[in-house]
């Protein structure tokens, strides 16, 4: 092994490093702001390390990283400055292309929670890195954050171990179809609504900030991760919608109190278990909002709307609001797709989908994009 | 073996048959009209035949039999009298199932095709056969009528022998979810038009009678299959719609002019490739209208759009049309659920999907009924 | 649909015919001696029949056909002339590719067992056969026979219709490996002797016959089936032998009586449950013959042993008797591979490898012989 | 989160944890010599730490760890001491199983490698472990080493962090069925010379050792591991030996110049291909050396020779060793299974079994015990 040097992850250029997940103005060192962000590089040499740094409270980040596109190792990190060799000893001639990503989400509960990438250690030579000609955007709640994707089908916490980047159908999507790809999810969160009836968890209200799910100080101001994000440094050819889920479970939780104006929140049945038409509605008012949304930010994306991978309950409440957003906008860029649902074969832990559930709906997904966008 | 004596299918009692798919008045000989209709029996003795009588012109239909349960065997029947021995030399106090059924679906081509059921011969005595307390009625196209389950995937003649009941989604749906069923289907119809823009070919225009596809004099005579179908005999818990495929493939063909009207009819694409919204709601049109027939004539069943064997593009108008539906008529009970598409893994002759396929659908389907009857 | 000619098999030349299994000196009409045994055509036209005579007593044999390599039909047939239409009103300038072939094993149990093919009816020409460059032997028990491929896992009847060549691993693997085979096997036989300890039932005693399994008056004098095989006539590349399965069955049977010699034979187990050392060397001493005998016949074939789909027990057993005859005759051209067990998830009727584990068989013994042949 | 406490891990009652893979005297801190070498606690509380040291020259050692049976993470571990958290923040009161294992193999080539764990940190009680009443030794190469069980397919450098105990057959199965287990295992051994004809890398040199592969000063004078094992410490229900692989790789490879000796050593080829048989005759008397060896130690265990994850070459020389060694001793309760070969679908790095291979091989190898063993 030859002596080592530090570089900086913001003094190597674009086309020697490819950074997934959306980015705010800082770059040094470079905040991981969701799951499935991280970088990517392909290097010489015979030792790679990362330095970066973290924080958290109760939610402590994971983190995972690849050689030549295979899992090698994920770990859980505390609060502190970290060094992790990611690999050694190897053939020094050889490029090896390496990634290393976040596992966990971004984490609304968490107000401490970071992960900083600072730069690397090498004593080999940067190399081109592939260059993605596919964009995707995945948009998601817990489903998209890979909850469940660890963890033994008894295990019921709700804890960061369980979530991951390395066992996600998004992730799995991106790669099979050779594609750079951003991550916006957040467990149990809908399009109008959270699983508890919160109306303040829905992804639409974070949408267009850097991420607006790390709302806590100092985090926010030091990574500005609630400033507007830039649209326009990162268009997706494809928007994967993946929401709705927990707009769902609402309609069978208990009323809500929300502290911020201090009223009570129910999505209601009606007495033949049907659901309540108006609160559809709600739902329904949402999604074609946030379609507007999300067109006005990126008007060329094809936007799919991937849905059913933990039940198809709002099948015809999320289509209506597509047809109306369609009827409203004249704008047919806009596709709804089924997922496979999760049986007790591919299921997870805590009831989310597993490998194999996510492996299944990669396939299926790979396929629509496919046909849909002539890939 | 001992003597076999002669029974009439009509004068064995019902808790001794089972008769799948639907039924006018005629029971002697018991006309078989689609793809799936056959009799179930559980008999002792040694030996079974089966006596049945065929016709047909270019389109001969096929039989298959089970024995348990399990395929045994599958042949082409030329026009005249048969009689097919079922099983012989088995044991005879050991009671056996067997199921007789037509792999043809009706044949609105051949105005000769019929099958009909003459009656059993056998050396043993009628036990009582499974009584199945859930019936679905699947009503499709050429996907239900398991167009191109048989077959190498380079055949692209268009025949009998191709389709099946057998390696049929609908069957093995039945099968598992031990239902009765009813399969009314037709290759290249839809709900509005035909593959080829043919409006003449759409299932609502025969679903009330009792099979307005075997619609040739003098079989239809004969056979009273132009008559209305009572509905009241037999009432499905559940409908399965997979109606569709062929009103979308119509948008890519050309213009076919009508003989009935002298007019030419067009599904049209606009200019960007998207569907002429006229002509979508033609469709969605003509859809409404049919879960209206449906309900109207299945006041209880759950009505179910299945859809997406060969393709999701008309996710957004089919469920578009169950949602005016569903707003016109304030019936709830109504789904949609997307099927697996076909892949280059899954096809079976002519680009329609094989049997692995069909199992494909039939594990979510079943999945899907499961959860959504408290099956 | 032209008028159609009948053309006799003989007179088919044979660049245009190709012929599966044992032959003898007949061969007008053509007898289909054992399963696998059936002929492949090219024709073009719109219809092809085929015409054939069939006798049997209690076990009636079955035939299959295949249109372009796919299954196609599986029908029963009793004594008496046939003439099956194999395929009609297909589109006349397409070369279609036919296989019609026997289900039923060679009948030792029915003397009046037998396949006659006369000839075929068309109305097209005969075009070239694909040429297969590779041929295999496969020789073997029930397991070749395809005994419990039909059927229903609660079939315990042992009847011909649970038994055939188009769901079984020999068939799978020479259609895989584009190669022309032969079938010799006998349900319930051994190397040494048959599963209830009979020591007539083993196949080395039939192999050198054209089909010595065929063995009752006048059949094997009208075919000639226990006149001398002529090996020349078809030299094999590799020989699959899958022996062993009943003589491991023999240890945990009650004694026999032997009618030919009055006396009474039993395969013993030790006092431990182990085997009874004398008996284990009776079976090698068997196997060791065999191979001689196959050697002698075959001088050029690769001999693969392949057992294990109803368990391992005589592993060490045939190996023992391998290394034996490798010791004796310097020839090491032979080998040992053990095909894979059959599980619950993979058994057909009565606990006889089912359509899963013949699927699993022929897998990775295509495998084993692409690698060892250089394939 | 309470306070944590350590507690040395030799302080923990034997019914409180389960350690996995053989030991020596050293118990404080305890070594784990091999790949799968572990402990496994039960323990209440909300957060748990392992505390461990590691040396490593140019092999760094890897662990894994498992939560409620399920794979969560894995890491290098460079040398130093290490204390990692294996969860957190958990509901205290509900037992969490968790087991923490070294992934890389015993390394001959590294005389520093080693891996102690010192205790563990918890706020919780430890509770009662599962008591595995079946115990398995798995004997093996690269295979069991779990080589290429992580890592690209194009990956070819020879490292450490390619290997695991993680995704390995014999984790798998001794999962499967409930069972204790040890590895003892090196890559490119054999059961008489290595891959590259060196006839010192043979395992039976090392069996009777601790663990005779960590021979290098001082660490193997430090956790004695060139003392001899204490067969009666850990007596096996069943010996999987997995060897052979490497001995028919060395007749393909150059000569090699044996330090000790000064002699050039290397299995010789015939001129057909074959093996030359006086080689042959070398592999076969050191397999019945150490049936005999394996037999000495252990009296009661089924000794099962399983081969075959790479290939079958040696199936008849290792079955005429295990003939041999049964008609000298008398000793029937060994036999020999054939694994599942790799395919190109079941590889991992550089051309060795990966996950899909090892599952296969676990797969059929549970299915084998339970049969063999009556488990």
């Amino acid at each position: 092994m030859a002596d080592l040097r530090f570089v900086e992850v913001s003094s190597i250029s674009n086309d020697k490093i490819n950074i997934f997940g959306r980015l705010g103005r800082h770059r040094q060192p470079l905040p991981l702001l969701f799951n499935g962000s991280g970088i990517e590089v392909v290097v010489t040499g015979s030792d790679l390390w990362i330095d970066f740094e973290t924080d958290s409270d109760f939610h402590e980040p994971w983190v995972a990283y690849e050689l030549n596109g295979a899992f090698m190792g994920r770990q859980m990190v505390l609060p502190g400055e970290h060094s992790i060799c990611l690999f050694r000893n190897m053939e020094p001639t050889t490029p090896k292309r390496v990634r290393f990503y976040r596992e966990l989400q971004a984490m609304s509960e968490d107000s401490r929670c970071k992960v900083l990438v600072k730069g690397l250690k090498l004593d080999g030579e940067f190399m081109d890195v592939p260059v993605y000609e596919r964009r995707i955007e995945f948009i998601g709640d817990s489903i998209t954050s890979g909850e469940g994707s660890y963890g033994n089908v008894t295990d019921v916490d709700w804890l960061a171990m369980y979530m991951s980047a390395s066992v996600n159908y998004a992730t799995m999507t991106a790669k099979a179809l050779n594609a750079d790809y951003h991550i916006i999810s957040q467990g149990g969160w809908g399009v109008f609504c959270g699983w508890d009836n919160d109306i303040r968890h829905n992804i639409p209200s974070v949408y267009e900030k850097v991420c607006g799910l790390a709302n806590g100080q100092p985090v926010a101001d030091e990574l500005g991760t609630l400033e507007p994000y830039d649209f326009s440094s990162w268009q997706p050819d494809v928007i994967v919608v993946n929401l709705g889920t927990n707009d769902a479970s609402s309609f069978n939780q208990p009323p809500i109190l929300n502290p911020d104006d201090g009223k009570t929140y129910k999505m209601r049945l009606n007495e033949d278990g049907s659901h309540n038409r108006e609160d559809e509605l709600k739902i329904e008012k949402a999604a074609v909002a946030f379609l507007e949304m999300l067109r006005k930010n990126n008007p060329k994306a094809h936007i799919a709307w991937c849905y059913g991978m933990l039940g198809s309950d709002l099948n015809l409440i999320l289509t209506e609001a597509i047809n109306t957003y369609r009827e409203k906008s004249n704008d047919h860029n806009v596709s709804f797709f089924q997922l496979p649902n999760t049986t007790m074969e591919t299921v997870g832990a805590h009831m989310h989908p597993g490998l194999k559930s996510h492996q299944e709906a990669s396939k299926v997904l790979v396929n629509y994009l496919q046909n849909k966008m002539g890939w």
